[in-house]
């Protein structure tokens, strides 16, 4: 029975060089693999780009309102090996669900990149349904300024940590937003130095 | 720095066990060990017991409004090697907060033991919170009736399946309430023939 | 495609607990498993016990020139779930083999327990070869004296550190030779302050 | 205290691309890395290139007689923060050791990417030592012409399975020389097919 993966990280962990690596592997060996990206992440568009400076166009862009299993319903009649998913967080829990199913019901194996928390530590939405339903989970590893590995994303407006604001705002679109991975002492340190505490 | 580990498997995987079997390899080094578990959890009372038939006694239950750092305030000028939780998918967020400051804050490892998702799949509110914080995860791993590895934990009340009723229900207190662990394949099964959809 | 699993970890990390709890899982679903043991580990004879005061009958003893497939032969025609290797590092690369192929050929998981490296940080024989075959691993955890987690097998003769004689020297026979899992700091240090340098 | 790292796979999983991903997440924070390389592996002479496109040279290749930790001894002086080796299965067991030294006498994380068996599922000397001595080991995973999970490298000679032959034989090199990461049950179904067994 195929498996629905969990690969995550913090931001700028790798996941787009991960995804485009896999998908390589695959047609290597001659299959044919489906990319996936929600509409919601505008940074590259229609693309999916590593910052190492390679690129792919993905095969479809997922809205908010598709139910993947309809959407896929004719491609999933042709030989697929895979199907790959970037930026997974920004799924719908009922999504998720879909690649799922998609899964066990048509023995495809899936595999969702994404980063796993939100600039607050909280999971995202499709992070969420994730952890509850993937078969198997890795992380992919990033470092925090310190050094260590980091786990957390945290969020600077015009230079100052902040666990306040809307749970996505796209970095890079406007110049005062930036995230910064962290380990858990450096997150910790920065909200206890801004009284910003965890629960409210 | 020391870390929070989430140790997570369906029901039955053997987690109680796993947690003496890590206070004893402490103790035989001579290291002070803490063992901590929710008072909700009403089956072995204040003992923590594995079903392959050894106990022990918990060192403190945990309520609801309890704040751990405050309860442990003086527990932790002692020389602690390790805080052992077990149960820990009933702790509340603001406690296993509390659990991932002591590691960053006091330097002492605290490892829980736990369900990761409820009978309907989704994540218990203490599971939630460590998926999030945990530096290390690791899967306990227990078999499915058809013999895969078991993700879910399937209600049956009254020998029939179900996804509602109460998140917690403890099984054993009524003869009628019992839980199956399952691989995703079974689980989705069970699902789709009691018209049961995930997504409601 | 049923799989080889390796569960390694250093001296007294809970290796025959962890399989106890095992074989219990599978009986708690009414599967049958099959417990085996190399007869070189003469410590419980034809027992698996674990220091946490359980213990359960192995249904074969190996010896050197047993042929697994073979010595299985008939027990494999039954309906067995999974078969159960405890001491794992003591078999010869061909009983691995055997195991390895059995997963393959007839579709049933063995899981084997073992230490990983000798008292000279040097893999076993039996581990070697589930290092280069198996299809997973994971890592049964205990602790240095130092506190941190035990990665060597250091041992004491006579109280002193050594890294020189035979390989397999079972503990616990003559008061003299003793076992401590230690981090790799401390085996290093040990190392120095010995003047033992790993390759001679 | 830092570790040493050993990220492993079958041919072809992308440990190149890995491993200059996890330089780029390091010099993004501005931390300095050394990168390295078995002068053994020719194929392309003094830089590490990934089959996506990308390449970069390394900092320092190493011959068979050299002693690592007298070779970085002025490198370490400085505030370096990664050690990054590509093809670490071609290095000596005493480099591995001074690799491993390098971890907890300077306190520098050492990330080593290399192949795990070679074409007859036998450890290379370099990874018998890094699965000896390393603090944590991670699969890059890559597939098989089956499409399930590859864990081993066949050779083919002219088109022809073979287990017999030197153990070092660069692909490419000669048109003849080919390797497919195959599965564990694709391998054995070669390995019975050819009368090739395992043990001889």
């Amino acid at each position: 029975m195929s498996k629905l993966y969990f690969r995550y990280g913090a931001m700028n962990c790798g996941k787009s060089t991960a995804l485009l690596q896999t998908a390589y592997n695959y047609e290597q060996n001659n299959k044919t693999v489906i990319l996936l990206k929600p509409k919601i992440d505008t940074k590259c568009k229609n693309h999916i780009e590593s910052r190492l400076g390679i690129n792919r166009k993905v095969d479809l862009l997922i809205n908010q309102e598709d139910n993947i299993l309809y959407m896929l319903n004719d491609l999933l009649k042709n030989n697929i090996s895979c199907i790959l998913v970037d930026e997974s967080q920004f799924l719908l829990s009922s999504q998720i669900e879909d690649l799922w199913k998609i899964t066990k019901l048509y023995n495809i194996p899936v595999i969702c990149y994404g980063i796993k928390t939100n600039f607050k530590g909280e999971l995202f939405e499709g992070s969420k349904r994730l952890l509850e339903l993937a078969d198997e989970f890795a992380e992919l590893i990033t470092i925090c300024p310190c050094g260590k590995r980091a786990k957390f994303n945290a969020r600077f407006v015009n230079g100052k940590f902040t666990t306040i604001g809307n749970d996505i705002l796209i970095d890079g679109k406007s110049d005062e937003v930036r995230y910064v991975p962290m380990c858990g002492k450096c997150f910790l340190d920065q909200l206890n130095s801004n009284n910003n505490y965890i629960t409210e």
